[in-house]
């Protein structure tokens, strides 16, 4: 065998050869994007600051888009044949993403599909196709996934309208609770102190017809804007641990509002249920509960950068099967090291 | 009998020796104030624009106070003896308020106090000085009033903490129902063609996977101030007063937060029970709920400017009993037309 087949070999089945693309996960606090070749080994992982639009703004969220996937793709050299952009919101198929324009100005010119988080977040735990997501953190979705693309969703549309089952949800009617309790026209709970500990550093009015604690939670909640009532929602967890039907009663709730939207879309198959988002931790009384309904159907969801991974290995043609998603995750981790 | 004499006894109890109050009701929407003597005979009327300075600001507030007073006065020539003026939040007795600076720059040098509208609105209906206020409006508030003066509050801690049974309350329920309805997730309700009636000229996203009416549901809470979810809140009278199941359990939920606040409030004794906010109509389901079980004690609220005047009369140490409101209220009418 000479060199000159090795290497003629090398450049149609070797890395000379080989195809790559990114994924990028760009959340509410940060954007990671990783750069991996189309087998599922990751080469590079990027990191930055907030990519959601909605949130961080479209200029700031594309800037960031942009650094995290340079630093995905570092000193390799490789220019990617697809980027795969996953987030809150993005339930197209676009394919000239203003992030194209931005990264072909880096220098890095290669097509943009965009997908929504609700898909990263499923395939990070599952190569299965077809499935299904509930996700509850702040706010609160549920998506039916049917061959690799989006076919149903149920809720996820904000703490004012829906997010049954959310952060807020839990958190919104924890401090009502709270308040409640101290005006005497709610039941004792346990919730009470836990909301003060948090409220007591706030200032008090000259006013002595109400409670003091009263206006101290007042003044916090309406200091703030109302979705980051979803800080109150641990303390439901805490307080219910401990026995507090009060705290129980809003847990029950929100699994009741989680199983209805999800329930409304889950067929009676063996297809998998991904658990996202920080409220279904394992071994918590929400994703407990959505197991004992769906036993044996549920997986816990990982990191969704490792889902755009698999989806941008999807969008590329390339073989994006359960091997490919186990070497995406153990090629991942060290990168992030 | 000498004109002499007749001229004494006039300046001792006639027109001359009257003292004269003004009574002031500032809302969020307009500020109305009326000038009476001490017999509460209404003499003048003044109306100008929004006089909370919550929602109009601390400057234009004052401003469409003294507009309305000044109106009150009229040509009149008289200078009262105290302003009496209430509006939302104003549960202190403050004498120094800064109407009364800018009252004296405009040449009306009085003294003003200050009360919470729950006094108006309780004593537009009654003179009796020991009793309890319900109001349901955009927001929701229990009071007891002991001997003239506010003895303790219930709710009223605003549409993300409380207001239970408000119109905000009921309104966010409406619209909630008829998301998860066109979602799918939620019972089939008459709400949801009343909702999408009042959503159909906003604008759609060329997005597919939910229905176009969610989005439109969406774009109009999202596009407009919580508070005023408290718009959808006349549907469900609407929608329960046809039957609809889920409209009447909004409506059943709303009076159990009523009367659980009022309820820690009210003492079992024989003290009025004003009704007061656009909820608490007469012959609505609400109002007649509260009526139930407080059977022979409740009684309508009337015009705040009314309330405002008698507290005018207690503060000066008139006489203000139920003779007094009801010359305020006959006199005020023709005021009005």
């Amino acid at each position: 065998m000479s060199l000159g087949l090795v290497y003629y070999t090398g450049t149609r089945r070797g890395n000379g050869d080989m195809r790559h693309v990114i994924g990028i996960d760009a959340g509410g606090t940060a954007t990671r994007a990783v750069l991996l070749d189309e087998t599922g080994t990751c080469l590079g992982y990027g990191r930055s600051g907030p990519g959601n639009p909605t949130s961080a703004g479209a200029q700031l969220a594309v800037s960031n888009q942009v650094i995290a996937t340079l630093g995905a793709v570092g000193k390799s050299g490789i220019t990617p044949d697809l980027v795969m952009l996953t987030l809150a919101g993005g339930l197209g198929h676009e394919s000239d993403s203003p992030v194209a324009t931005a990264l072909a100005q880096a220098g890095l010119h290669t097509s943009v599909q965009v997908a929504g988080d609700v898909m990263s977040a499923y395939f990070s735990a599952t190569a299965i196709a077809t499935g299904y997501l509930v996700l509850s953190g702040t706010g609160a979705i549920s998506a039916r996934i049917v061959d690799g693309e989006l076919d149903g969703l149920r809720d996820g549309i904000g703490w004012l309208l829906g997010d049954e089952g959310s952060g807020f949800w839990i958190g919104h009617r924890v401090v009502r609770a709270a308040a409640a309790d101290l005006e005497g026209r709610g039941p004792a709970t346990a919730l009470t102190p836990l909301v003060l500990a948090l409220v007591d550093d706030e200032a008090l009015p000259d006013e002595d017809v109400r409670r003091p604690e009263v206006w101290k939670v007042m003044r916090r909640v309406y200091g703030r804007r109302p979705v980051e009532c979803a800080e109150y929602a641990p303390l439901a967890f805490r307080a219910a641990a401990s026995g507090d039907t009060v705290a129980r009663g809003i847990l029950d709730g929100a699994l009741d509002g989680l199983l209805t939207s999800c329930g409304s879309l889950i067929h009676d198959d063996d297809r998998p249920i991904v658990l996202a988002g920080g409220l279904l931790y394992d071994g918590g009384p929400l994703s407990e509960g959505i197991k004992a309904r769906y036993p044996g159907r549920c997986l816990r969801a990982h990191d969704g950068t490792a889902g755009a991974a698999l989806l941008a290995l999807r969008a590329l043609g390339a073989v994006a099967d359960s091997a490919a998603l186990a070497r995406i995750h153990e090629t991942l981790a060290p990168l992030l090291a």
